[in-house]
C-alpha cells in the first residue's frame, strides 16, 4: 500500500491506472476510520481492480463553531487498518495543497436537496463537500466511488451532482454498520461521555419503532414526527436538531405517507452532534 | 467524422478511447464556425490523437433579454467545415439532454476574476460557462481542451477553474484570428449591418493604438482609457460597455501600468455587442 500526499502525484497515478484500463474505486473519508468505513473498502476491493481511499478533513465543510479543529485524526492506525484491507493507496493530501491562497472555485447543487434538513443547520456544509468530492473525484479519476448510506443526504446530492455534472463514475452506496446495540457508526461517537452514549441509542431506537409505525398502518406525516419525538424525550440530554420524514428519492416533502421514505433524525448530545436514518417503503 | 448527439453515448466513446490509451483533444463551441473556430481545432489536430468539437448553443450563459434564440446556428455547415479539418467527432447535444428538467448543479468561479468586464455587463454568464465547460470536460473527458485568446476573460477563469477544482487536462489558447482589416472573427459579427460593419473596426484600431502609447511610455490607466474612448467616440454608432485594463494573470486592477496587462474592450454596434483585447507586456 503507497501513502500520496501530493495531489499531483495522486493525479498522475490516476491517470497512468486509467489509461491502462484499470478500475479504479474511490472510498473518500475523514479518516478516523471505524467498521463503516471499512465496509466501504471491502466493497471496493471486490468491485475494482484499484481501491484508492482519501483522509482529508475538508475544512469547507465545516461552519464556524464547528468541531473542524478537535475532529478526531489518526493517520498511523487509519493506514494501518487500510493495509489489512488491502488498500492500494491512501491520499491523505494537506489543506493548503487542496485550498491554495486565493482559492475560489466551487462546486453547489441548489434547490431544497441541499436546504433541508443538515443543510438548513449547517448552512455552505454541502457546498464544501460537493465541492471538495468533485476536486476528489478529478484527481483520484473513480471509475466507481463508495459512500455510506449513514450520510444519506450526502449521498444523495452527490448522485444527482455527478448526474447532472456528468462525472464518469457510479455512486455506490453502502448500508450502515451500527454496532450491536443499534448506534450508527460515527467517529463522532469518540465525543460522548458514558451517560451520552447511553442515551443516543434513542436515536435508531425511535427510527425502528416509527418504522413500526408506519408497518401497522400509520400514513400521517406529523404522527410519526411526534411519536419520534416522545421517544427521543425520554432522554433528558437529546436536544433535538431535526425529525424529518421525506420522498427518498429527492427529498420531496410529502403530505402523506407512501412510496419510499426516508426518516432522518439529528440530534445533539451535549456538544455533540449525531445524525441517523432508515428507509421505509409503503 | 462521426456525429454523437446523446451525452451517454459521447461518455461512453471517450471512456473507450480513454483506457486505450488515446489523448483526446476538445474543443468546445457554440457552432457557426468561423477561422478561429478552425484554428482551434487545427492545433487540436496537431497535438492529439483525437479531436473532439463539442457544438452546443448553452442557454444557461445567456442572461434575459440576450440572443440565446437568435445566435446563428448552421450544423449542417459547421459538419463539413469539420471534416474538412479531420476532426474525428462531433458532439452536438440537445439542450433537454444537457439540462433534464429539476437540473440544479452548478460549478462557479468567484471573486474579481467573474465580476469584472464581462461579469459586470452579463451576470450570471460565467456560471453558464463554468458549468457547461465542466459537463462537456466530464462527457469527452480531453487531455487537451483548446479556448480563444478573444474570450480572454473566459480562458483566464477557466484556466483557474480547471487548476482549483483539478480537472485531469490542460488549457490551451489559441490567439485572436482577425478579419484583413483587424476586426476580430465573431460569430456575432453576422448581425452587423455593413455601416455597424465598418465602425467596428475602431474596437481592434483603438487597442494597436493604447498598445503604441504605452510603448511611447504612457503608465496612467486612465489616460490610457481615455485615448481609448476618445478612438471609439470617432464612431457615431458605438455605445462603450467597458474599457479595462487589468493584470492579465487574474484581472487584478493596476494602480500603474505594469508586467503584462490586458486592455480588454466591450462595445455596442446597434444591438450587436463586440468584445477584443490585447495582451501587452511593458
Amino acid at each position: 500500500m503507497q501513502t500520496i500526499q501530493s495531489v499531483a502525484e495522486m493525479q498522475q497515478w490516476s491517470s497512468i491506472q486509467k489509461r491502462s484500463g484499470r478500475r479504479i474505486g474511490l472510498v473518500p473519508t475523514m479518516g478516523y476510520l471505524h467498521d463503516g468505513h471499512l465496509s466501504l473498502v471491502r466493497q471496493a476491493r471486490q468491485e475494482c481492480d484499484l481501491v484508492v481511499v482519501s483522509i482529508f478533513v475538508n475544512p469547507m465543510q465545516f461552519g464556524v463553531g464547528e468541531d473542524f479543529e478537535e475532529y478526531p485524526r489518526d493517520l498511523t492506525r487509519d493506514c494501518a487498518l487500510l493495509e489489512q484491507e488491502q488498500a492500494d493507496v491512501v491520499f491523505a493530501p494537506a489543506v493548503k495543497d487542496m485550498y491554495p491562497p486565493g482559492y475560489s472555485s466551487f462546486v453547489e447543487v441548489e434547490g431544497e436537496i441541499t436546504t433541508k434538513m443538515c443543510g438548513a443547520s449547517r448552512p455552505g456544509h454541502f457546498r464544501g463537500v460537493t465541492t471538495v468530492v468533485s476536486k476528489l473525484f478529478h484527481i483520484c479519476q473513480p471509475d466507481l466511488a463508495f459512500f455510506g448510506q449513514k450520510d444519506a443526504q450526502q449521498a444523495m446530492i452527490l448522485e444527482k451532482m455527478v448526474r447532472e455534472l456528468n462525472f464518469p463514475l457510479k455512486i455506490v452506496r453502502v448500508p450502515i454498520v451500527r454496532e450491536e446495540d443499534g448506534l450508527a457508526l460515527s467517529s463522532r461517537n469518540v465525543y460522548l461521555n458514558p451517560q451520552e452514549r447511553q442515551e443516543a441509542l434513542v436515536l435508531s431506537q425511535s427510527l425502528q419503532a416509527a418504522r413500526q409505525l408506519i408497518m401497522d398502518g400509520e400514513r400521517d406525516v406529523e404522527k410519526v414526527k411526534d411519536f419520534i419525538r416522545n421517544i427521543i424525550a425520554t432522554s433528558p440530554g437529546a436536544q433535538i436538531d431535526y425529525i424529518e420524514l421525506n420522498k427518498a428519492d429527492d427529498l420531496a416533502s410529502l403530505p402523506r405517507i407512501e412510496g419510499k421514505v426516508l426518516i432522518a433524525l439529528a440530534v445533539k448530545f451535549g456538544t455533540t452532534r449525531l445524525i441517523d436514518n432508515l428507509l421505509v417503503e409503503v
